[in-house]
């Protein structure tokens, strides 16, 4: 069998469970309602039409519920589109579990958060270390279980951790290679830098942006949230207002949601590790779906780029 | 006699009082020092090279010395420049004093303050009320002073509070004129959207920028302040989010500065308002200096633009 | 009643008056007829299909025909449709007229016309006046009926005169604030810098471009008038140039179409007036039908943003 | 002996006849007074100091004076200079004279006049012919000794109708290859559309922008006295809109000055037959004074690009 | 009888031959298959959709197949579509042929053969000579087919060297008007520039990008050829780097793909005359389909633009 | 003692060695002629004026030649000057030599060799392997001596190798990060990336552009040369194109000088790669020479921006 959806092409007929993202009632051209699914597994998503749905139909086919579908993938206006032949939900003797068709970080998190501990205790400057360790108990709970984002890059449970430990993997080689680096520094911008998506986020599955996210933004609301917690731990000096910096530069440029540009070393290394990482993922994740010979989809974050796999091997 | 340094033409001779804003040290090509003395009045300022400087002179001609000088205004590589025929200290027996000769804005503390008081005290909303009266009795020594930037518009004593009431000025008369403004909030947003130049700014004579104005720059600072000040005041609730979104967006765009653009009503009339009193501003002044029928210097801040003084009258 | 069709909601029932905007015939999949419909009242539009149309609906439902239509407010792809119930042309008995269905400005005529003249009157400059009340005269008719656009701003009956007068009635309390303004000059740019429309739309209801709207427009052709008017009224001098260059420079950067920028200082005002009136008016009524805490739909004329309503009260 | 000033190197000494373009008062740093000459003849500009200059030679040494001058070519700040050996006013019976000294267009007057001539004899459509011979008629003696601008290309006596029947040249050539083109329109645009240039320069040798020139500018001015020549003629129908239009567009982009890009097929052709001609007249002047195997000097309107000459011929 | 599909206006009864350029299967919202056509002949192509298409239609109606197809022209979503009343392959009684179907350029292969050989014969530089000779034999064949690119311009068999042999009639007309110009060297840019569209582009019907296409593009692949030919032919000297960069450069700007912009002034040429033939072949084509006093349809590669075609005659 | 002069501030005595790198003769504006000489070490460069230079001076004072200084390092329009007291042609028994005084990589030739010949052995596609190992062999020599650039990073003795180890080592550490990295394709991508400068720049001492690196640039030169390589080695596939393509798109936009974007894995990871070690490269020695506390000197290829060296220490 087929990993999951995201690797049917079209002309096949899928036959297995999925989980229903969205299901919203329209109207079709003969008058009848009909319910347009949004359905996914692990590996993707696809929509699916549910024509002349029945009363009974959008009391079943809801948000969050697990079914059993089989249809034939088609091309619709360039995107997949699922025809259904048969859907129904599923039953507790199916044996499936709606937590397995929500995709999370191939690490778990235990071990993400076990690598964080690691990296805090080798800290030397006791500033850095203090609120790079206060923001890591405030917030342990829901940095294990968030996304990075709600598309494009580490949009899954844990990716938001998933994402700074890989980051932090990187910043460990370069120290190697560069030791004029400042490592707590660098450190520190990796762990708290995206933080500030907590509250610019709603949630974990399904998230969208909350008020604040839409009207200050990340940036600025974990800019805010360093210095208040320098506050509450009396600490004063430089270390602050370079955190500060490090988050509020982390984009890169003004156009891209950074105030001031990077002006730090370690500022600079930041934005270009976030840039590895982010890009890693989106290409390892798009290639993988991908046969030799053959374009990726336009991948929208990387300037809609279709990227090309190599016929041959190392 | 001329109003001051900033009115006189190529050719004409200046003999009166002006201050040094700075000396520096320079070597000739013949291998002798001199003195490269920026002197200034309230109307503007002048380059001098005072040639062949003794170490007396260089004594004698500090940054804040008041002088008495003489000398023919020349050109040099499109700019004006002091040649000096005499120049000595000023005494206490000429009656001039250092404080005239610095610009500051054209209206009284006093009267700024009690403009300030009179529209806090029109406000209805209470949470905006109190953050906003919180801020001013905090700041209120310096923020009567201050200048607005360091340069292009409003670079003078008081140039920040006087901004500010000018620009009280326009939103009230918008409020007249288009009722369905929340004029609580745009005056709120009035008040504070410049305020963390305060801290972004090292003082009020030749101000320079802070370590933290360079590298986070007051409208993060004043984000965060903002939120600071609700935190101590115990104000929960949109107003405090609202608020720190108009100081965020209020210069319009992410290439000028605010990652999010102006996504309120009043925050984008808080945009519209800064930009008339920052431009009127600027063009009165550097009209005031030109004759009919001529153009302006070019203006920096304004596209690089000269502007035409038309020789007819209203 | 609600007020119209602007403040329906999806899932609720219409059931009034509206008039045909447009009518264009096309063919379902499944071979037959079927009409769309634009149908208006004062407060928006919206499509409606018209399924299994007979040759009598198409003779009955035509462009500027009122109807009496029930019908359910639907989303397809993403804008609102009306499905229709019943449908039929208004009848006298119904008491209705099509008048009372196009949106015009919310100030009458005589009162526009009455606060130009005023203001014509309390100009000094006589060659200013002279040309500015020709061309009041020449134009009346038209300028108290036609819009200022066709889209995004002032689009209705009386839009230009409607946008003139606001823009003057800003113009008049800077003019106050900043008393070097030389209020002849900005009021004149205020009344002639969009008379140009008057040539480039084609009439008052569903105005399209004129064939010298396109390939001029209304700038270089109003441009063109004031030479030829100030030529007809013998007047010559520096008040014809500077008027045509406030026409010319009004929309404030070569990319926006003023092939020069604003290089007189009540030009730099005419456009940044311009600006805060527009901009004003699109936000007030996308505003007014958006409910506190929700955002407004995308306002393409303003950057493609949507615009947050707070929860709170002044 | 060399041609020019244009084609002396650093280092070689001249010795013969210059016009002294202007000349301009400084005080050295060693408080003695020095003249800053502009001198130039036909292939050419160059600096030169006349250190301790007497009221003397204030005197003689004024612009539009031609004089005998020797030196040698030096380099200063990366621009070549003359360091005077010896200068004196030119006489009489120096047989020279200040005409031979002013570059002009490589075709006489008379060949340029009759060249357009015979194109408006050519011409078919009645309207466009009276609208061009009208133009011709009325600017006839400025059109030919005017340049076509101030610098970069054909900015020189007759270079604005030296450029013109260069282009029509071009257009003629291209109708030939392309029949569908409409000869008259183009044609006409070719003829009229840098004519604003009468306007706007304030005459032929060191020419400057007129106010007019400055805030509107040549094409609005052009398009405004098409319309009226069109007026006075009692001309109606298309043809004067599309030669408006043929102007105004003829830029190509509203960042370069054309409110609406070229919607007309010759209007296109006329954007890019200026082009050539413009460009072809920068380069082949700039790399007549270059030798093979070298770079010309950057061409700033030319996107600041230094061009190469081959070694090798055809 | 209409010249073809390209000049039938909506409400019009097509009736006649068309090859049948692609046919997509789909399943419309009755769940029933159908085919989506797109139809071409020489003058442009139109979309049908067949509905409730049975296997044997499936079978019958693929690409590259002619048919006899008869349906009335519709608007659907602002594009033209043809509602089929009846559809049939063509029998070989029908007497007609594909190739008479499909778009060429107006001159025979001959000709344009003709045409490249004498201008090679023209040349001077033996070393450019022996270059241009060279490719020509080894391309001749792919060169008089190839169209010039897969939309836009010239996209038709024979579309390549239609496009080189125009251009060469501006280049030689160039030189005739500007002597200075290396003739050979242009000639020889002319001939090269695109060549690289060979390996670029997969074939003639139908082209689609190939590997090396998509991943270097024709301008660095030939740049590379032209060293590899000069290697074999065991030329060295300027002229091959200057060739090369008149490939490299032809596109104008690194942000339009060339690394380098023209920096010889045949290369500058290059460029303008591609722009040239490239633009008018697009104006033409569109206008020829366009009535008098209307507009073509929006050109995507002249920046959207629709152009007008005027009412009046030469 | 200081370790040379890029460690001197303003007010400072040096007296010690230093390399003429130029050597310009000039003429004061009291007629005398002068030497503006540029000195440098292995730490920087400063400027010097040797006023009042006799014949013999000029002789002496030469390009290449050592000299002992001693002088003062003054301010002139903001870049430091050697005020000159002392200098004197360096003496065979002072015991100093000119190759001390040259820049050059940190690592050794040998160690650097050592290091690519061990990843070119680490190889597994054969195919990769062999183009790589001919190239190394073919450009061993100037490999290991060349600087990476002219100016901004690595601009010194065996620069480009030391660059390319550099950009190994992180491509070895992120292939451990994320084992789908194609290790051969990346590891012979930063080898081959920059190979094109060694035909781009004209030597290893005082580098300039040559023709072909001002016309063509190293990037096409280097898709050329790799065609050219592979077939000699008679190598086909895929292979040759991808590495081909990961040349051209290293600089990763067409503004910077990539005609194709990457549009391969490994090709955006090499492009990332090149950005931190060119990066790292200029911000470390910028930071060397910069006081804790205080920002570096505007870093021209990093948008012109000064970075700060905090207090602080990890």
């Amino acid at each position: 069998m087929k990993k999951g959806i995201g690797f049917y092409n079209v002309g096949e007929i899928f036959d297995y469970f999925m989980l229903i993202k969205s299901a919203t009632k329209g109207v079709a051209s003969n008058g009848k309602p009909f319910l347009t699914l949004i359905l996914k597994d692990v590996t993707g998503e696809i929509e699916a039409k549910l024509w002349e749905a029945t009363p009974e139909d959008e009391e079943l086919f809801q948000s969050e519920q697990l079914v059993k579908i089989s249809g034939e993938v088609n091309q619709y206006r360039g995107r997949s589109q699922l025809k259904i032949h048969a859907i129904r939900p599923a039953q507790p003797t199916d044996g499936v579990h709606a937590k397995d068709f929500i995709e999370k970080a191939p690490v778990e998190k235990e071990e993400l958060m076990s690598r964080l501990t690691e990296i805090i205790f080798e800290m030397k400057n006791p500033n850095i270390q203090r609120i790079v360790r206060y923001f890591i108990k405030r917030y342990q709970e829901d940095l294990l279980v968030y996304p990075a984002a709600v598309k494009n890059h580490h949009e899954y449970v844990s990716g938001l951790a998933y994402h700074t430990v890989s980051m932090l993997n990187i910043a460990k080689e370069l120290k190697r290679l560069y030791p004029e680096i400042n490592a707590d520094l660098l450190y520190a911008g990796v762990i708290l830098h995206d933080l500030g998506k907590l509250k610019e986020l709603s949630g974990v599955t399904a998230p969208s942006y909350t008020l604040a996210g839409k009207l200050i933004g990340h940036i600025p609301m974990m800019v805010e949230e360093i210095g208040q917690v320098a506050r509450e731990l009396e600490i004063e000096g430089e270390e602050v207002t370079i955190l500060q910096h490090m988050v509020l530069s982390h984009h890169g440029k003004a156009e891209w949601g950074s105030p001031k540009p990077p002006l730090v070393r370690e500022a600079e290394l930041l934005h270009l590790i976030d840039l590895i990482d982010a890009k890693m993922n989106m290409l390892n994740r798009a290639l993988e779906k991908t046969k030799p010979g053959d374009f990726t989809d336009r991948l929208f974050a990387m300037d809609n780029r279709s990227f090309y796999k190599p016929l041959f091997e190392e």
